[in-house]
């Protein structure tokens, strides 16, 4: 195999979606399989797409009054049983440290599958007084979840990052409108910052977050035609503070029980970030998630070289101050191959800079996600960049929006459900009791689920009979095969 | 007990230093324990020390060539014995899991204690070429020690936050100018951010990591005389890279072996911090470490009211576009229980104003380290506050470095040795012959051991004789008590 095919992706997009994938994880060496199933290593390119993420998200947090704190990866057995629902819920999928160098130990220790169940106390032990509250907790921490699986980075792995935020507030307003303003921020980083679009919903109670009053979701549709679940927003009401005794004294000297809330968000998002943009030639981001946001590639000759070597050095120079720049001056690889190189490995913009371009004091400009390409003035250079990569940010934006409108159906019979999402997946919205029954039908034909109904729990359903049992219909499902 | 008595700090630094320690953790609201013994919950207030610390280590790190990574949290037995120092150095501290759901794991695995024996054979995997060479990668994240010692925040805890870094390089010389390079970095911490002195140099070869050829640290001295190993940069040698098989192709196509690096800090350097500079008011710490450097306390009457806050809200505008500031409005605490409760909690300046102040269009500047208060003009504030926070971290280090400078001593015996330290802790240095036996006695009697040799191999030792045994003297041993 010559390197240039090793280097190049070989499956399609299109043809053989999961292959596909995994050929883009691991040649724009963005994650490698770890020796132990369901686990990967994440390479310097794909934590690094972590990173970005990371910084706008928390930088929100932190402009709405949330804290980052720090709680034990471990879990004791009895306090994972104290609230009923959340025992249920992950007992199954818990790894269990029992052992602490050559001793057993005496109370097994659950590998943190979520928090709620060691923050939640210490929100307890931190409120006396109603001036306490609200507490906004937030932190970045992996979490372990033993389901047995086959492996798919970011989508589905045994331990996989992610930020869990818990909140604890006077009343059911304050948790409410918490709840909402972590689902918003979910909503914009999705869409000002990976540029996918999303539907905001509610899971259907059969699907809430174990103990939760209402769980929320961001859901984005992938280029397949597959739901992705982005970010879930959870009231939990009072059931944990109930469990976990986080009263409190209000105004009037009473004691009450305070409302919590808690939401996350993982490296599912990097996954569907991939998934959506990236092509047949690799990995495809918009400029504020990319590692490298702009590389420079010159194209010498023998007498040329020392020329363009130097403008392409003041490019960079000029550049990197604003954006992540890389200049690719590597003498063993021809200019074809670092394109290839770069393109497979997702860089937005790319800079050529040859003796012509010299000559006229120009730059080129290519686009990675069209190839789309425009000479320009090196004067300025700074605020063209700024433009060519918002309108790399645009185009990306509107092929994924594209995508969402023309996928989002209506069906008014489990006939016409099966039918539309066999035919085209994405979503089929139909009229729905609200009966978990009734989702089973088309679970069973086709792996397709309820990923959600609409947030406003008083929207008219879009018909009067559910799709499925002919009962009165309560509210709109969104049906879809998901990740 | 009043709220006043319960908000303050009760025991003495001086006298009781340990207790002393653990009331600042707690009321300065940096930590609590959790339920399982060894595990500390991290506040928001000590989680925001965590990130102020990464947020100038990241950024060396990056600046010089270092990417970060994500290695899994879990690394199976098979792997972790593969390098026969690792194994017996780690295993008898390792936590084991050894069930996922309800079933036995056919494999044991380690939650890491360090990730050499994870992160090494990716390294081989990426490796071919000396073009591909050197990798830098690093990670944040938590690991695990189960060492049944008495919890001590920051300082003595099973599981503890840190850094990682890994590194492979073609020879010798690029791996040890690497380990030297991350070496200077922990020093510039300490020294530019911490405000902490500390002495380079090498551990004895008794007490280096297992496997690394040589381990060289930083080490702090406490108030109470003791020492803290402050971060360790490790050459590897070629030792892991010969179990893990990180090989390359050089320019001659020849096969050679990689020279690999390890080094890491951890949430101790946390300790030492406040350790070091707080006092029987509570926490201090230099402004640039600091969750909120400057607190604007109002101080007003009925009829003043409005004016002062006023003015008080302006400030906060103007010194929060650079600081983290906090403006404390509280209706329902009087100006001395505030000041009380920002000293207690670290804010290193503390702005006042009252009538007087707006009516002379000024503010009254309070130091926390030592009560220093001056009246300056309101105009040109942020530049006034610079030049006070820069006089804050002066008097800070100065006092730390004074208590470096007059606490390391000389010593020709082992019974001068035994009773220098006895009578003022602190270094004592010694000639030293290199065997470990001659270190044991020191710990017999006093628990004090060899913390670290001159860096520098060549360096003559300060006598030609071994304190201890009379034999020829091959370096400098510093001996103190540590932490
Ligand atoms: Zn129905
Ligand atoms: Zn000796």
């Amino acid at each position: 195999m010559s390197e240039q095919q090793e280097l190049g992706i070989t499956e399609s997009k299109e043809y053989a979606t999961g292959e596909w994938y995994a050929e883009v994880i691991q040649k724009a060496e963005l994650a490698d399989y770890a020796p132990m199933g369901g686990f990967i290593v994440t390479r310097p390119r794909g934590y690094a797409l972590w990173e970005n993420l990371q910084s706008h998200l928390d930088s929100w947090f932190k402009d709405t009054g949330v804290t980052n704190a720090y709680f034990p990866v471990f879990i004791p057995e009895s306090y994972l049983e104290k609230e009923k629902d959340i025992v249920e819920g992950f007992d199954p999928e818990v790894a269990w440290v029992t052992k602490g160098g050559y001793d057993e130990l005496e109370e097994p220790l659950a590998v943190r599958p979520t928090s709620e169940s060691i923050i939640t106390p210490f929100l307890a032990q931190w409120t006396r007084s109603h001036r306490d509250l609200p507490h906004r907790v937030n932190q970045w921490c992996s979490v372990v979840r033993w389901e047995a699986t086959e492996t798919k980075p970011f989508f589905r792995t045994k331990e996989f990052l992610w930020q869990e935020g818990h909140t604890a507030h006077e009343d059911e307003d304050g948790a409410w409108d918490e709840t909402m303003t972590r689902l918003s921020q979910y909503e914009r980083l999705y869409e000002d910052v990976l540029a996918i679009p999303v539907l905001k919903g509610r899971k259907p109670a059969h699907d809430k977050f174990p103990g939760a009053h209402t769980t929320t979701t961001v859901e984005a549709l992938m280029p397949d035609g597959k739901s992705v679940q982005g970010g879930t927003s959870h009231y939990l009401g009072t059931s944990f503070a109930e469990a976990y005794d986080v009263t409190y004294v209000d105004e009037d000297e009473e004691e009450q029980t305070a409302h919590t809330t808690s939401w996350g968000l993982s490296w599912r998002a990097l996954g569907a970030l991939i998934m959506t943009h990236s092509d047949d030639q690799g990995l495809v981001v918009p400029p504020a998630m990319a590692p490298t946001q702009v590389v420079i590639v010159p194209i010498w000759q023998e007498d040329t070289k020392d020329d363009v070597l130097e403008y392409a050095q003041d490019l960079e120079a000029e550049l990197g101050d604003r954006y992540r720049v890389k200049l690719d001056d590597r003498d063993e690889r021809n200019p074809g191959f670092k394109f290839n190189e770069w393109e497979l490995k997702g860089v937005p913009l790319r800079v050529e800079v040859g003796p012509n371009e010299v000559e006229d004091e120009e730059v080129t400009l290519n686009h990675r996600p069209d190839g789309e390409s425009e000479t320009v003035d090196r004067e300025g250079l700074v605020e063209t960049v700024d433009d060519h990569l918002d309108a790399i940010f645009a185009k990306l934006k509107a092929r994924a929006e594209e995508n969402l409108e023309e996928n989002v159906r209506e069906a008014e019979s489990r006939e016409e459900i099966l039918g539309t999402l066999g035919q085209h997946k994405g979503y089929v919205k139909a009229p729905w009791c609200g009966d978990e029954a009734c989702e089973e039908p088309i679970k069973d034909a086709m792996a397709a689920e309820i990923v959600m109904v609409p947030l406003d729990r008083d929207a008219e359903p879009i018909g009067d009979e559910c799709a499925i049992c002919g009962a009165d219909a309560e509210e709109t499902a969104y049906f879809a095969k998901s990740y």
